[in-house]
């Protein structure tokens, strides 16, 4: 094992001029240099970047910092940087750290000396903030859309099918008689709570620090609800600087979101994977959205649901991780904090897959209808059988028992409860009539939950109808 | 060791009698039922269930299920229950597995078998989220009451120290001069969105499970949105009744809620540790947050505020906790949905011990506006210097490598920017002028930063203004 | 609301006399004091506390600190101490803040200033590193106890039963056909695997800190090695004392092995409530380890292996609490610290009881072999298929494919892979022969399995005999 | 908002002939292709994957399966292929899932069909395991040499500044005088139970899946002891085949060293963050491992250790993630666990990295011990005053009361303990004589220190001999 000391004046070779340099003598190591970077994630930015970068220029003419001429140059030189991330011909050159230093390079050898004015009363602590905030709201205006689609999918397979009747189950039981429909929105009640949630967050990611300095706020008097709305930013602007720097709320809660989004997306999927178990085969998966076995030749395999389900956890992880980094943190800005972009990235980039592949699942997935009738057993309506005597008066409690008796005799009997008689129900309880024989009945069992949100018919369609309406009145 | 078997056989003796009994003819495991019961931990939500029992029965004779004489001799049984919770004479027995069961077992015993009429239509699965949400709707308004407390000793203190100017930090090496009042307004930002992201979640939470049953619904046509109306249930009904049982966003949220918050909290203690650590003596914690050393006399520790940065973490492996329950869980009740509560008691419970406290330690610290002073250094102010030169139209890039130059013309020569001679500053650059020697104020440096959201003072007071609008706005 | 201001006033009330005092001045809010205290929690550690200190006694006086005869006296005195505690007779006073502080009270007022000698050099940094590291040593001996009945409860199910062939499931699809218990010792395996890893734990959690004092060693010249060995700390001494007393590695270890172990029982519960469902019927739990449902009369519920899944994310949650806590927290000893008790009792209990749960599910669960084997369809042979042509020289991934084809014709047929016909099977590739014939044999596909760690019979008893082997070495 | 079914449409385009198809008739949707390779990330194990190639060919020669020459034929087109990867040449096409599919297709491209026995016996399942088993052995053999260049680092910085005496605190208050290299050192005791842990976890690593086939094991007899040892897997090989296809322990056990360690390093940089603060400056950071300010010249932040802190939050993060990915899979393998291979990737990347970073830290940054004695201040010898009486016979308990009376003596007459005359002391206790002064010696309270692990200098010197023979032990 070569010395720690050998390694390191080994590694040590070189200074290199910085863009915040002047004062510096010692060298780096090539290995921080690796380490501090952040342009091979946050190039992705360059976008929003420039856009911030604009209207901040626009802001300094505003309050005299910069002529109109000079601010009309940088917002040009930079409309010819963003064209160059267009084309994809932008050159990245060693020293180019991050995605601002790197544009602001780069508009620098475009326009000139004038160029160094852009940074004028700006730091990096309040422009990537901005950045990525700007970023994670038109990431996640996309998220609203795909969001939109899975939910509009479910609707539109709900009403389809929606007299598709199939086994309702608690704790993985078999416990009533519903509707394929029912369970289906259930899931979209789900993610219509998700959208929600999304919603009330997307102000609060679209609040303003531009403005705030390095921590103390900016000193040139730049009008800072004149760069808010330039930039769209419709929740205002952040109203203290050193809580500005220091924010990252805006990412965790993106993560959260992602993090209960993708697990409603992995119980939905959980269901789907038992129920294209081949012992269920209640569903089919369609070949798109399935694979193959490298040994076993007639294997089909759920994988995007599998993936789904995975990547949940993952995502699960990205919140913890975040939250462990924040709360570690001294007030106000840290190098730590640079370990948010790549959670958040990876979390907002795995939903927006996850839900549109599971969009593309939901749509083509073939149902079985045979089989989900197959799955009804007629202990499953032995609830119903109580409730038949609730509707003759004996209090709950007591025809509880009476059903559980009945269940059991045919049980010892060895066979199910549709082969009692009347006679033997009599024995059990004489309230029991001729018409108890309606109650053999599995779309009557789930017709019979009419009330709001319950499995009859005519509830799921104004579930569904319901759920248009929301998306409507969201404008989705 | 014993052979697993043999412990079997001794642990499963005789059989108990259970409410939902009538079937089961195995016997139970006594640490198994100790492991199954819930009852000391959701004891606590007594009042939530009576009050979720008394409107139901109140629905179910709207529905005329029950008559109005059986509708109110369970309601009035139900208030001698509450009564005896209350009087805490009400005595559990064996076999109340649950607040659900006892209360329902004490009732009966109170008005005879009419008690057996409650449950009807009803499962626990439905009873249970409709008590939590109850009780967790209540426990967040007293939430919301302790933050509002806490915001406002802030904006007091925040007032009447205004004055003082303190090293603001950035990596936790001094930074800029600002005022202590700012940054206390700058965690008092994070704790306004603590508060807006509670807001938003209250309605969430106000939602109706009850007339779900066990999954599908309920058969009597029980008016569910009476019973949302009757309870308080700001948010309406859940649209369907998988989803309700199913459904534990409201406390993932909640636990969310209060990871952020006690985050934020834990990193304001962790400013105020270091503040008041030895070497800084910025601020002195009261005697009644501190406590000593068993060993070192000398001692004084911020017992109250470390607590809080520990119960911070703490608080994080809850969310992180509950979410591995309910990834891994299908749809829609199962019985790992138990593990719930316990963590959302201690992360509320935690949340309003840790606000009241930080509000106890926020309102009897010391601040030492001498230390603070002590803790500026001139090159504090290197900024400023850069800005002066940007004043007179020299590129901010370029004033930034010319305030550097000083900085280190300085450090050569052992002493600081305030023992430069104009005419030393004149050699970095020409159009330094005597007027140069005007930044030399920290205060100054402070009041520069007069945009929205900065240092000075008359922005400082307008943030505490807006933060008092907000609270009267929301009732606070 | 009432202000902040007047519930603090109205809080601090009175000042209460501390061991430690002699220098406070201030008072002490009442919700700080509970905010503060761990004896509500800590006394389970009452025998674990005496113990250490009457190592300690033993160690003052070798050193010459405390005379043999004052040694003699607080060693009796805690014995009676611990005779309080055991007979339920210990009194805790107001002011025992924690075990040591009530200890340590009592000890005084049962033999007089000679108590006030004990906690020479001694602090409660190192004092309570400790007393948990002594409890947790116990603890986890017996959860080796419990886990090794765990798995020969495994074992001899494994062998009772190796006749039993059910479908081996991959991706959740039936894949293979292999035995019962193949399946049930590749869970044990797993057990195993968290049994070494708890092997080697135990040295690094009986490592002793005692003699530390509060950071900076102890000054009296302790023979930290005799109270090791008087403890059993078989893991010798902590080397630094600073570290000593900052060190909770024992309770991460702790709570991890905790976490992998809940997973794994996670997993097996997951699978057992699959096989338990409706549709499956592989097995049924006894009833002593479900329950019924309050609304659906015939359901059983298999709660404890939902209980057990639920458990182990609240498991993961614990873990990453303390990881959070520990992260964030400089060195030394911090108040933060304390965090840590609470997880690790709640973890180490949740373990040994769902330890003991599953290995009473274990031993009572009745499997139903027919419902396994009508699990088992032809097509799970298609691998045999193609084994059976690379037998005759054709390259796997031909037979693959040409398997694959054989599957498609039946499927294509309506039929299944044993309705086709040699000639059917010789369109498809000219090396079918008749013995082909004998590929359709579900117990013959687990036979041919053979190698070590597979599914035939031979196999599955040698990994039984393999478990065995480890139990007896580890001597459990 | 376009329609997800017209999404899908245009989606789902032609079909690829895939190596494990055959069967399939459906299409694939291109962003499931995506969204379902491995290849971007699992190509980095190109070497292990070809390795366990070779000796799985070698192994189906000695069972019979293949001739020796058919094993030679593929073993040496292994090797062609590994050059391929060596020199940059290797091409991806498309079609090439993971990197196994990738080097088969590859093979048999430069050897013919011969190349399709390869896989006989084997599947992806069990060769997965191995590839990253294979890969990660490697890696941690790495991490311990880095990591045991840090411990050097340690222990020649500890050697060599060992006489430096600076305040050692707990909860950030300065408690008493220790050594700088006794604060080093405790550092490098967490470090060494990193190492311990990792060392254990070595053979559990090296254990070897392949021969398990998809689940059910091996039907050709391979002799999987034989491939262990080709390989170097010392941990033997997993004692049954569906646990092997389902354990990623191996991982978790990864992820959680790393989470571990890296929160031993967070805390680290946390102390060196705060010691090299503006107020402490006990330490300054090298050039190379701090970077300055966009906007404020004179800064100077130690981002190295910040990234450290941040990147110890993402490696908890990790963890938390694949224990809800694992506990929420049911055995045996389920896609989701590819989600485990980028965590793995990332954490490990992130160990080793941040190691290096450390120890180049360490060896570069300069302490300022006038600084460290600055910061000492006479009451931190307020324990050694009163030891001073418990070496004159008074109970530790009262001599810990009369020196905090002695330090209020001080603070009252706003003065220190040092200027208290012996009749000051003598008036709050006659047992104080003249040669209480020697008590004023910061070094003489660390020298007191003396008992194994405390801070004088002989103890911190066998420290550091005693950390050597461990590292000589362990032959790093």
């Amino acid at each position: 094992m070569a010395s720690a000391q050998a390694v390191q004046e080994a590694a040590i070779t070189g200074e290199k001029k910085k863009l915040w340099g002047g004062r510096f003598t010692g060298a780096t190591d090539p290995l921080m240099e690796k380490f501090n970077e952040s342009l091979p994630f946050d190039k992705r930015m360059w976008r929003e970047d420039i856009r911030g970068s604009q209207a901040y220029a626009k802001a300094l003419a505003r309050a005299g910092v910069l002529t109109a001429e000079e601010a009309e140059q940088i917002v040009e030189g930079l409309g010819k940087v963003e064209l160059e991330w267009e084309a994809g011909t932008f050159k990245i050159v060693s020293g180019d750290e991050d995605i601002h230093t790197a544009n602001e390079r780069r508009l620098t050898e475009l326009i000139g000396s004038v160029g160094g004015k852009l940074h004028t009363g700006r730091s990096r602590n309040d422009q990537v903030a901005t950045d990525t905030r700007l970023w994670l709201y038109g990431a996640l205006q996309d998220t609203r859309g795909y969001l939109a689609d899975l939910i509009k999918t479910a609707i539109d397979r709900a009403e389809l099918d929606v007299d598709v009747i199939m086994p309702g189950f608690t704790h993985l039981q078999p416990a009533q008689a519903v509707r394929w429909s029912h369970w289906l929105l259930g899931h979209a009640a789900a993610w219509q709570r998700d959208d929600m949630r999304l919603r009330d967050l997307m102000p609060r990611v679209a609040t303003l620090p531009l403005g705030s300095g390095a921590l103390a706020g900016n000193p040139f008097g730049v009008d800072r609800q004149f760069i808010a709305r330039e930039l769209g930013f419709i929740g205002g602007v952040c109203p203290n600087s050193m809580d500005a720097v220091s924010d990252r709320d805006y990412v965790l809660d993106t993560l959260y979101f992602v993090a209960v989004h993708m697990a409603h997306l992995s119980r939905w999927a959980e269901d789907l994977i038992i129920y294209s178990s081949g012992l269920f085969k209640f569903v089919q998966c369609s070949d798109a959205y399935a694979t193959g076995s490298s040994l076993m030749p007639q294997k089909k395999n759920p994988d995007a649901l599998e993936l789904i389900r995975g990547k949940a956890g993952r995502c699960q992880g990205n919140l913890a991780g975040l939250l462990a980094v924040m709360k570690g943190a001294p007030t106000t800005y840290n190098k730590d904090f640079q370990e948010a972009w790549q959670l958040m990235f990876d979390s907002v980039d795995t939903a927006n897959d996850c839900i549109r592949i599971a969009t593309g699942v939901l749509s083509t997935i073939r149902i079985n209808p045979d089989r989900m009738l197959a799955g009804l057993s007629p202990d499953m309506l032995a609830t119903d059988l109580a409730e038949y005597l609730v509707r003759k008066g004996v209090p709950f409690r007591e025809t509880h028992h009476i059903s559980g008796a009945a269940v059991k005799m045919a049980e010892d009997r060895g066979t199910t409860l549709f082969d009692l008689t009347v006679a033997d129900l009599k024995t059990i309880h004489p309230l029991f009539e001729d018409d108890v024989l309606e109650v053999w009945d599995y779309n009557r069992s789930a017709e019979m939950r009419d009330t709001e949100g319950g499995a009859s018919k005519r509830s799921v369609l104004e579930q569904a109808q319901k759920l248009k309406r929301y998306l409507g009145a969201e404008g989705l």
